[in-house]
Formats: C-alpha cells, structure tokens, sequence
C-alpha cells in the first residue's frame, strides 16, 4: 500500500473539465429537442441514450424543395408506425410533430432542405439495460438538401456495383421500420469503391437485389418497371415513383428481382428523398442499355420535381422573412 | 404572394436558442472526448455523427473491479481489430488509449466500473455522405459497473426465454466486430418480457442457438461444456471461462449448439462483461436441471472474481485520492 501511495504522488492526473468544448464544425441548420430550437451545432445526444448505444432508435427524412415540404403526410404515416413497432411513445400527436417540422426549416431559412425526424429509446437516470425504462426522446434536424448522387453522376448515370454483403434480413430487423443499421451498407460501399463503383446494391438473403444505402432501386425492361419487394425500406419516393406510373400509365411490379435481370434491364434507377430519382448507367462497369440515361427515367424524373410545386402534393412553409 | 405575406406576419415562430439546455439526468461517471475528460453529463455526440446516423462505429466494454482494470490488453485487441475491419483510425495507439482509459477511470473515483470505448465514423463538415471523408472519433466513458443480473437473479439464477428473432447475420454484420446493431436484441427482450422471462436468447440463421443481448452463453452436460462459435461475439468473459476452463482441467467446446441442447443442459450460464459469469435456472419456464444454480457455474463464478485480484489478470489502476 506504501508503494501505491508513492506512485500516485508521483502520477499527474490530466484536468477534469467541468464543461466539454466542442471543436468540430459543422454545417447550417437547426435541431429541435428537449422543446428546444437551437443552431445544428448545439444538437447533441448524451452518449449514454440507447438510441447511440443500442441503435435504439427510428427516424424519417423528408425534405423542403423551394420552400415547400413534400408529401410530408407520408413520412409521418412511417415515422408513426415505426415507433409503435419499436414500442416507443412521444409526447406530440401527428399535427404537432408537423407543426415542429414546419417552424424548424422555417428557422432554418434553408429553402432546400434535408429534414430528419428520429425518435430514440433514450436512457433512464440509472442508466438501466431495461428499455421499458428508459425515456424515448424526439428531435428533428434540418440541414441543407443533399443527394445520394452528384450534379455529374445526376447528369450522366450513377456507376453501381452488386455488393458481397447481404442486406440485414427481415427475420432479424424489420426492415419497414426506417432505423440507422448500417454497418452492412457501409461496408457494401466500401466493396463498391474497391469495384471503381460510386455506390453499391445489396443483395437479399435469398440472392435478390435488395436496395442501396439510403436507396431503393427501380429497373426498366421493355417498358416495364420493377422494384424489389423484400428486404427493403418501403421507401416514400419509391411510392411515388409507383403512383407516378400509375398517372403516366406505365406498369409497375414490386416483387423478386436477380442480379440478372438488374444487369439485362433497359434502364436502371434508384430512388431516395436524398436526391429523388437519380439514374444508373453502368453495374459491377457494365452499360446498362446503351450507358445513357433512359427515357423512361427521365419522364419520371420529371413528373417527380413538377409534383413539388404541386398543392396536393407539396406542403407550403411559411418563413420568418417571407 | 400578397397571401404568404399576410400569413407570415401572422405566424408567431419559436424562439431559436443560441444554445442547449440539458434538462436530463446523468449517473456518476466520467467522459473522454476530443482530448477532453469531463462529466458524463457533458459527453455529447453531435446528432450527425455517422456513429449515431449510421451506427457507424464500434466499442469494447472493460470494467475495473476493486480498482483494477481486468484483461485490459483482451479488449484492446478487439477494439483495435474492430477498427481495422471498419477501415477506421483514430491517432492514439494501444499504450495511450489504455492511458486515457486508467486516466477516465481514475478521475471518475469508481473502483467498479464499466468502461466503454467508442471509434464512431465521425462526420465531415460538409455533412458528406462519403465515409471516406469522415474523420473518425474516439472516446471513453466511465460510469458505475453493471450487471445484466441483478442481486436476486445472480443468486437464483436468470429466467431467459428463447425469443422469435434471428440475430443479424454474419453474412451481413461481422460479429467480431464489437457494435450497436441491436434492433434484433431489443425485440427479443420485448419477445422475453411477454414470455414473462427476464432476458432472451437469439438463434443464429442456421437454427442454433446464437446470444442475448450483451452476453455469451454456455451450457453444461455430464460435466463438459459448450459455447456457441457461430453468430456471436467472441466475448472476453466467454473467452476468459475458456481460459478457466484450461486451468480447472474442465472440457469446453465452442460449436453449434441447438435449442433442445440448451433446454436439456445440466446447466446454463451466461457471460458478459457486465456481470461475468452468471446462472440460468429457467429456459423457457421450464427449470434447468433441478431449478438450482449449478456446481459449475458456482466453481467457475469463484475462479472469475478471484482472477480479479490476480496481478496477471488485472492491472492496478492509481486514484488522485490513493
């Protein structure tokens, strides 16, 4: 004991800082949490909330488009039902949640807009392993609108490569509750930037094409469209790609697609709120088609930002300088 | 346009706050963070970190016990292979992290505790959704040890239940790689708690049994035991019982293990470093065995917390008040 006396006179222990200083920047925008709007650079989690620690957590992300929020209704139907799947509560109905939404891209005075709902397990003061005792925490961030793919990728194709790596299965995440379990995409992507792809397909656990990250995808064959129905996000652009084909009269399936028939396809998409629907042109380096981007992707492309300003389609935001 | 004009002078916005007001609760403890120790009460993420957006990250779990720091090196070969395998980096080598770790440890004053270290993705400052452009982010935290049994249940013995839901594959998710992929983990302790059980095992995709939330599983039959290698983290407190097993001359095997193996077993334990080695008397509601803690558990229990004194099993840490 004599000996670890002497040691510890001799050891300097660092300073313990009554307040953490943040050196990191980050990009505009506005967080809501705790009843709180505050610049994105405030929006912090404790390390402790399970929503970190356990991936505990769902969210939605939809978007404002020349200062309008698109089908906003839908992504609140998601966002609801996801957390009552996880079991989660909030203390906002459907129409408040809305309401923060609206008042946080307002503050934000971003006309594009990137708008992510997200509802974590949160923690107890015990910091208990008990989810049901642990209180869920709602937040919302509003940052500039970004896209899955590039003005030049936009402009002559996405290059997509069919990752190694299987999408997590329905029997073990249910994939309609949007959540934040990545790690198989990212590492998809990493397969994909191997490949001198931009981005990367994963497959189904029965050999499918399953979806991307942050993306489902969509191909053309003979003036037919179809998108994977397993082990996907039911993603809100995808569905509006559907109802877009209904308006356009074009035939639509979700059902069971193989690598195959991804590679033989017409035209090839993908779709996401990040970007809306962005067109591929090569897999694993192979053209799809002729390795230009389609006619058919194009026209849906079209028909989707001339929805934006669309009132059945699109909400108004009003601006604190509008 | 006149119309918007009149409602936004209508309109009444929230106030945006220059910055945060925490109105949570925080246990004792003790953060590391951007070369910074502070309260836990002040260890934030920000909400765009990929760690949390993603769950981009990965993390080890190592206690100190009586003010010892127990097979510190164990941990910290699987933290930095988790990263490795992440393509993350972060600018400390194995001798500083386990310097931050006695350091956060230290000022934190709590001889038993649960230490966690965390590499996160990071995020860029443009918010960029290319991981490579990330910059990657350590941190510990050090809050008072916990145990997935409580007092009553380590004296009684655990009532688990085998839950409906498939733990994540390997095919999509390596399980050597420390994460906090657990949407699967939760749901089956939901699955558990309406089984009136306590906590829950997942079966691998194979039908096996895999693991529970935060812990490892053995089983004992005619006196040898069984682990699961399939599926599952190759845990340091199962790794550790492996050890004791070599020294107490007991055969132990990691292999495929089936659910009548585990309701049939003449015992069952769980491992973890949050609580060790602890028994299972119920599976199911049925007993295992007679319904009592085994002989087994107890001897290998005895060994684990008396290798917590053993100089080549722990290392010491030193207090500012020692």
């Amino acid at each position: 004991m004599q000996d670890n006396k002497n040691n510890a006179t001799a050891k300097a222990f660092p300073e313990l800082s009554p307040t953490y200083k943040d050196p990191h920047q980050y990009p505009p925008g506005v967080a809501y949490l705790d009843s709180q709007y505050v610049p994105i650079s405030q929006a912090k989690i404790s390390v402790l909330d399970w929503g970190f620690l356990h991936s505990d957590a769902t969210y939605d992300v939809m978007h404002a488009w020349e200062g309008r929020l698109f089908r906003p209704e839908l992504y609140l139907d998601r966002f609801f039902a996801g957390m009552g799947k996880l079991k989660m509560s909030i203390p906002y109905d459907r129409a408040q949640v809305l309401e923060i939404v609206m008042n946080a891209v307002a503050l934000s005075g971003l006309k594009n807009a990137y708008v992510e709902l997200i509802c974590t397990r949160g923690c107890s003061p015990t910091f208990s392993r008990d989810p049901r005792e642990a209180i869920n925490r709602f937040m919302v961030f509003v940052v500039p609108f970004s896209s899955v793919a590039n003005p030049e990728q936009l402009q002559r194709g996405l290059h997509v490569a069919v990752a190694e790596r299987t999408r997590i299965p329905p029997s073990s995440v249910d994939p309609s509750i949007k959540n934040y379990h990545w790690l198989d995409l990212v590492a998809g992507l990493y397969d994909a930037y191997e490949k001198r792809a931009e981005t990367a397909l994963l497959l189904d656990d029965q050999g499918g094409i399953a979806e991307g990250p942050g993306f489902n995808v969509f191909i053309v064959k003979d003036g037919q469209l179809a998108t994977p129905d397993y082990s996907v996000l039911p993603g809100i652009t995808r569905r509006t790609v559907m109802d877009l084909c209904q308006e356009l009269a074009l035939s639509c399936s979700a059902r069971a697609l193989s690598p195959q028939e991804l590679t033989n396809a017409d035209e090839v998409f993908i779709t996401s709120t990040a970007g809306g629907v962005m067109p591929v042109t090569k897999v694993n380096q192979n053209n799809i088609g002729d390795g230009l981007v389609g006619p058919i992707c194009k026209r849906i492309q079209q028909a989707y930002w001339d929805k934006h300003t669309d009132n059945e389609w699109s909400t108004l935001v009003i601006y604190p300088d509008d």
